[in-house]
C-alpha cells in the first residue's frame, strides 16, 4: 500500500463520494482533555466510509474491463450497502452473500440498490464457502470487506481529507475490525505526515496488541468473533492484507474499550454533536476517553477520531429504557 | 423589520455564531417530491436558532450600555439555554424564570452556563407575573424568546445564510411558535427575494391560518398554550411584535401537522441525514409532506427547510417502543 495507490484512490473516487465535514465540540474537549476533530464518515453516501473501498475496487475493475460478470461478496453490513451502491452507479450486477439472521432493514436497503441477495448459515466458514462457490460458479469479482488492496486505498482517503482539513494532527485514533480503514488511514499517514500517530481502537476480545506485539498474526484458527455492541468489529482476525499494513503504520499501543464505554461515547455523540452514529462509529471517541488515553504525553493534543458510520436501527438504541428493562 | 435591521443583526453577531451547514438526501427528495436544502441550526451553538436573536438582543443592549443590570426571562427552552450562554459570553448577569416542571437536564444546562434560576408555578400567567416583577425590582432588562425586535432579527440570519448557501429557492417551510423564526425569515426573505415564498408550518390546535385570514389575531385571551409533541412550539399566538410581521410577509396557506406526522418526520431526519433534531425541528419537512404539500404547484421545486433545534432527551426519543408499551 503506497501513498500513490491512495491518491489515485482519491482521483478515481473524488467526484462522487461526499467529502465529509469535520465537527468539534467544546465540551467534549473538556471531557477528553486533548482537542478531538471529528471526520463524519457516517455522513458518508450509504451512511460509512465503507462507499470508498468499495467504489474504488469496482472503478479499478471497470477500468480493467473485469466487471461483465458482476461483482459478490459476502457481509450483512455497510461494506453490502456501499458495494451494493457502487455497483449500481456503475451498472454492475452485485450479489450479496448474507447471514440468514441479516436484519431485514439492512435486506431492504440492499435490495433498494438493486443486488442479489443469497442467504447461508450464519457463520463464517458458511459466508465464506457460499461466497467463493457463487464467485467461481457464475464468474462474479469478489470483493472483499477488507481484505482487499483496492478497498484499503479506498478506505485510506479519508486520511487523504481529513489531513488536509486539519492541520497539525498530533495522533488519529480508528476503530479496527479487519482492518482495512486502520490500515488505509495509516498508510497515508505515515507517508505524508509520519509525526502524526495512528493507533487502533477495538473492542474487548479482538487482542490486537499481542499479534502487534508479536509482530505475526496471533488469532486462533478458524477465525473467530468478538462479543462486541461494535457490529462493524465483530471480525477478530486482521485479514492477509491488512495486518503487515498495521504492523507498519501504526502504534504497538492498542486502546481495548467495553460495550458501556462505546455506549457512553455514543451517547455523547448524539447529545454534543448532535450526530446519529452506530456503535462502531463512536469506538474511537471510547478510546480516547479511557484511563489508557489520559496517560498519553500531553504532547499529543490534536487528536482525529473517525466517526466512521451511522447505520444504526433508531429502534434499537443501546441506552434505551425498553432494552435496559428486557434484560432486567 | 426592515432588511438593514437583519443586515445588521448578522454583522453583529457572524464571527460568533456558527454558520450552519446545508443538508441534502436523495432518498428523502423521493420522498417529498420535491428537493428539499435543509439547514442544519440544530447544529447551531447551544443546539438551537435561538443563539442567533438572543445574542444580537445581549449585544445591542451591551451597545445602549444597558446591560449593566443583567438580562431576564421566561423561559424553560432553547431560548433560555440561548440567552444563558449569549449573556455568558458577554460577562453579563442572566436570570432565567422556569415552571417548576422544567426538565432537570435543561436546568443543568442552563446552570453551565452561569445562568440564575427562579422557579414559578407552570403556567404562563404566572411566568410573566414573575418575570415582569423580578424585572422591576432588580432593573434586570427582560428579553423575550420571540417578541422583541432584535431577537426577530437575529432569527433572521437563517435566512440571510441560507439565500446565500442555496440558490433560487422557490419556497421555505418554517415551523411557527411565537413567530420570531417565522417572521424573521419572512422579513429577509421578503426583501431579498420576493419570488420565494415563505409557508409556517404549525402543530395541530395553533389555527394560525384563522388569524391570518382575518388579518388580526383571533386567538383568546389569556394566551394558551397547544398541546403538542413539538415543545417548542407550544404557545398558541403570535405575539404583538411578530403578528405583524408575519401577516406581511408569509403566505396565507398554513401548513398543519398532527403529532404522528411530526415523529415520522423527525425519524426520517435521523435515518436520512443522520442528525438528532427535536420534535420542534422536524415540523417543516412533516409539512412539506403533507396531502396539501403535494397539491402545491410544481413550480416549488427547491424548498428550504429548518431543523430548527437538536435538543433532544435522548432517553425519551418518540417512537421508542418503552413509551409506546408505557401508553398502551
Amino acid at each position: 500500500m503506497t501513498e500513490q495507490d491512495i491518491r489515485e484512490a482519491y482521483e478515481r473516487i473524488s467526484s462522487t463520494i461526499n467529502r465529509t465535514p469535520i465537527f468539534t465540540s467544546h465540551s467534549i474537549n473538556q471531557l477528553a482533555g486533548r482537542e478531538l476533530f471529528f471526520k463524519a464518515e457516517n455522513l458518508q453516501k450509504t451512511g460509512s466510509f465503507k462507499f470508498r473501498g468499495a467504489l474504488n475496487a469496482v472503478l479499478k475493475l471497470k477500468a480493467r474491463g473485469q466487471d461483465t460478470l458482476g461483482v459478490i461478496t459476502h457481509s450483512s453490513g455497510n461494506h453490502a450497502q456501499a458495494l451494493a451502491y457502487a455497483a449500481k452507479l456503475n451498472c454492475i450486477a452485485c450479489t450479496l452473500v448474507c447471514p440468514s439472521n441479516t436484519a431485514r432493514t439492512k435486506i431492504e436497503t440492499s435490495k433498494l440498490h438493486g443486488a442479489e441477495m443469497v442467504f447461508c448459515a450464519p457463520t463464517m466458514p458458511a459466508r465464506i464457502r457460499t461466497c467463493n462457490a457463487l464467485s467461481s460458479s457464475t464468474g462474479a469479482s469478489l470483493i472483499h470487506s477488507h481484505d482487499d488492496l483496492d478497498v484499503i486505498a479506498g478506505q485510506g482517503t479519508v486520511a487523504f481529507e481529513f489531513l488536509d482539513q486539519v492541520n497539525d494532527l498530533d495522533a488519529i485514533f480508528v476503530q479496527t475490525g479487519g482492518g482495512g480503514l486502520a490500515g488505509g488511514i495509516a498508510a497515508w499517514v505515515k507517508a505524508v505526515k509520519p509525526s502524526c500517530k495512528v493507533f487502533c481502537a477495538e473492542p474487548y476480545g479482538k487482542e490486537l496488541g499481542k499479534s502487534l506485539a508479536a509482530g505475526v498474526p496471533s488469532w486462533p484458527e478458524p477465525p473467530g468473533t468478538v462479543s462486541t455492541i461494535a457490529d462493524g468489529l465483530r471480525v477478530q482476525r486482521l485479514g492477509e492484507q491488512t495486518f503487515p499494513i498495521v504492523l507498519a503504520n501504526c502504534e504497538r499501543e492498542v486502546f481495548t474499550v467495553t460495550d458501556a464505554q462505546i455506549i457512553t461515547a455514543m451517547r455523547l455523540i448524539y447529545e454534543r454533536l448532535k450526530l446519529v452514529v452506530e456503535p462502531s462509529g463512536a469506538v474511537g471517541l471510547a478510546a480516547v476517553m479511557t484511563e489508557q488515553a489520559f496517560k498519553l504525553p500531553a504532547e499529543i493534543r490534536r487528536v482525529g477520531i473517525v466517526l466512521s458510520g451511522g447505520n444504526q436501527d433508531l429502534d434499537r438504541l443501546p441506552w434505551s429504557k425498553h432494552l435496559e428493562d428486557t434484560v432486567e
